[in-house]
């Protein structure tokens, strides 16, 4: 690969609040430390690319109002290289700005997706396979995904059928698509990973940019005709007029329904490094297994002294607090400074229970 | 009665830490409102003997420290009112401070005993009570207790046996008392309530001032000797020296144990008002009927949103935050500022699980 010519777009716009209530639409998962690593998800993200590119080559695509949650977490970040969504419109049009903005910078840029929400443990297999990555769309004109081999029938994933059944898997190269299918129901999920035709879709992408725009214009012309001819604009002191009125106009759609969906220049490679998605509580805890008291408990808190208690996850941000717990058995406890949390560890009854909390009390606390 | 011979001495000195974490030793029950009843239980304590006495006539005994909690409290407080302990030493030499203090201002005094932290809800029954309670000890020359008929065999009460037995409390007239007995366990009580000879001594004593005085120096010489011979310092400028020391040297010792349960001048007047000592939260939580929601949860927090949560006692003094529970079933949460606690409402399993907790992480948050 040429450096110079490989970018990294990291996609840190999402308003998330699977976390809440540690996650707001006003603080989302990837500006926290969840997982009580030592670093915020976004610094992360950052700091694994500093290992692969030039630091003028790393992108950050945000909504305008986490401006300065970017700025706390990655202070020597270029002002070129913040690029500022005036509305959430999803992943498709962020993306759009991006390429148009690399473009203009560089016809021959060559770039990574990448979300800025992952967990990615083995972190020089994951420089290497990007390295590899990067040298296979140099040869090839594909849109290239990541994937992961299933190890669970995991409902909270995407995932992705590859042409040419388990065999085609065997080579450990890039192989081509057959089907996308998002977060399957527990049944057809079993059903993938029985297969053995499926990887997980981690959605972290690479392509040549001028590849990645002609299959955007063929496939989303209602996103991309909201850019084409404004060109000029982006970077420029009129940037912030011609986008608040481009993303306005624009559509909500997701990259995946948008344009991965629909090209034929899908292609996945599957890889082996330690990515993890977290985004429940539930398998945030699952991810905390190493600091997992005797009891299964799993805690990130001032102080916590509880008796009868297992299985539990206890998270208290501020960590300020003594939490005094007795009887509770796989329970979330999420205490921060003006919510608390009690409901049991499961997904779906975290879920329920969220959904029947309702507006407009809850909105209150987003 | 004649008004100006009588006195309220309020018992304001314990540091009681039954309803930690909402209790602490830096303010304990008496300064809160636990009940959610609008004012504090010092303050209905002071407020209902206004309505019986001249406000110069009530005086408050508490700790050294508590000083600047009851002023904030009784801001019309004349300093004269005010006598603080320099060391914590029970009831008894609170009592014999009081005691001299009010025969040196008025020989002929006689004075009723209250705790500060008693619920009374049937407040003009408790006034024409004490008037009459007044009448009766002008008249006789004793120590007289308030009792009150017991409803069920309550452990965390004292009760008092009448001499005559049953056939005596039929007049409703005052009673020598036979025997006191501090919280029994439940077989006991049980056997007490049957007997139909108990009433629970309710704390609340009534005597000529004299008298005590007659009777303290008889049967605790060894505290009231700490006194006698100073009685020139109390309510001048060495009063402070003088208590310092006095203090310093006396015993730790109740009332009850140091006069009561020794004098045979007890005697025990059967009262029908509304009298309870709340305790413990779950005692909290049975006063709380009346204001319990459809799932029987006594709620007192900025915003409670529950499912599946029933017969729970949820404090959060603040009343600042969203508290979402979702599966709990007979459980107290107490979220305050620096600790928060889950737990079985029950009395016993709340107890076991404080005196687990140990010191000295407990200690911290006393």
């Amino acid at each position: 690969m040429n450096k110079n010519n490989c970018y990294c777009v990291i996609m840190a716009g999402g308003a998330g609040t699977r976390f809440w209530p540690v996650s707001r639409v006003a603080k989302p998962k990837q500006f926290l430390d969840v997982a009580e690593t030592g670093k915020t998800f976004i610094r992360h993200t950052y700091d694994r690319f500093l290992k692969i590119l030039p630091q003028e080559n790393i992108l950050i695509v945000t909504a305008e109002k986490y401006r300065d949650l970017v700025m706390e977490q990655i202070p020597e970040l270029q002002s070129g290289n913040l690029l500022l969504e005036p509305y959430p419109r999803n992943t498709a049009p962020s993306t759009a700005y991006a390429t148009y903005t690399l473009l203009k910078r560089n016809p021959d840029a060559h770039c990574v997706i990448m979300p800025a929400d992952y967990i990615i443990d083995n972190e020089e297999l994951f420089v290497e396979t990007i390295h590899n990555a990067f040298d296979y769309i140099e040869q090839n004109d594909v849109l290239l995904t990541l994937g992961v081999a299933p190890t669970r029938p995991e409902t909270n994933y995407g995932y992705a059928q590859v042409c040419g059944g388990r065999d085609a898997l065997q080579s450990k190269l890039p192989v081509k698509v057959k089907t996308f299918t998002e977060k399957p129901d527990r049944d057809l999920a079993k059903v993938f990973l029985a297969s053995g035709e499926f990887l997980w879709n981690a959605g972290i992408l690479l392509w040549k940019v001028s590849t990645f725009r002609h299959e955007m214009e063929k496939h989303m012309p209602q996103v991309t005709g909201l850019f084409k001819g404004w060109e000029h604009a982006l970077g420029t002191p009129v940037e912030t007029d011609f986008l608040t009125k481009a993303f306005s106009d624009c559509m909500n759609i997701s990259l995946a329904y948008g344009v991965m969906e629909k090209t034929d220049k899908a292609w996945i490679y599957p890889v082996t490094f330690d990515w993890q998605d977290v985004g429940t509580w539930e398998s945030l805890y699952n991810y905390m297994a190493a600091i997992r008291d005797r009891n299964g408990n799993a805690i990130s808190a001032g102080k916590v002294l509880s008796e009868n208690t297992s299985d539990s996850l206890v998270i208290e941000p501020e960590k300020k607090k003594l939490i005094a717990i007795s009887g509770l058995e796989d329970y979330i406890v999420i205490d921060t400074d003006d919510v608390l949390l009690i409901c049991p560890k499961d997904d779906r009854k975290f879920k329920d229970f969220i959904s029947q909390i309702g507006m407009p009390e809850y909105e209150k606390y987003r």
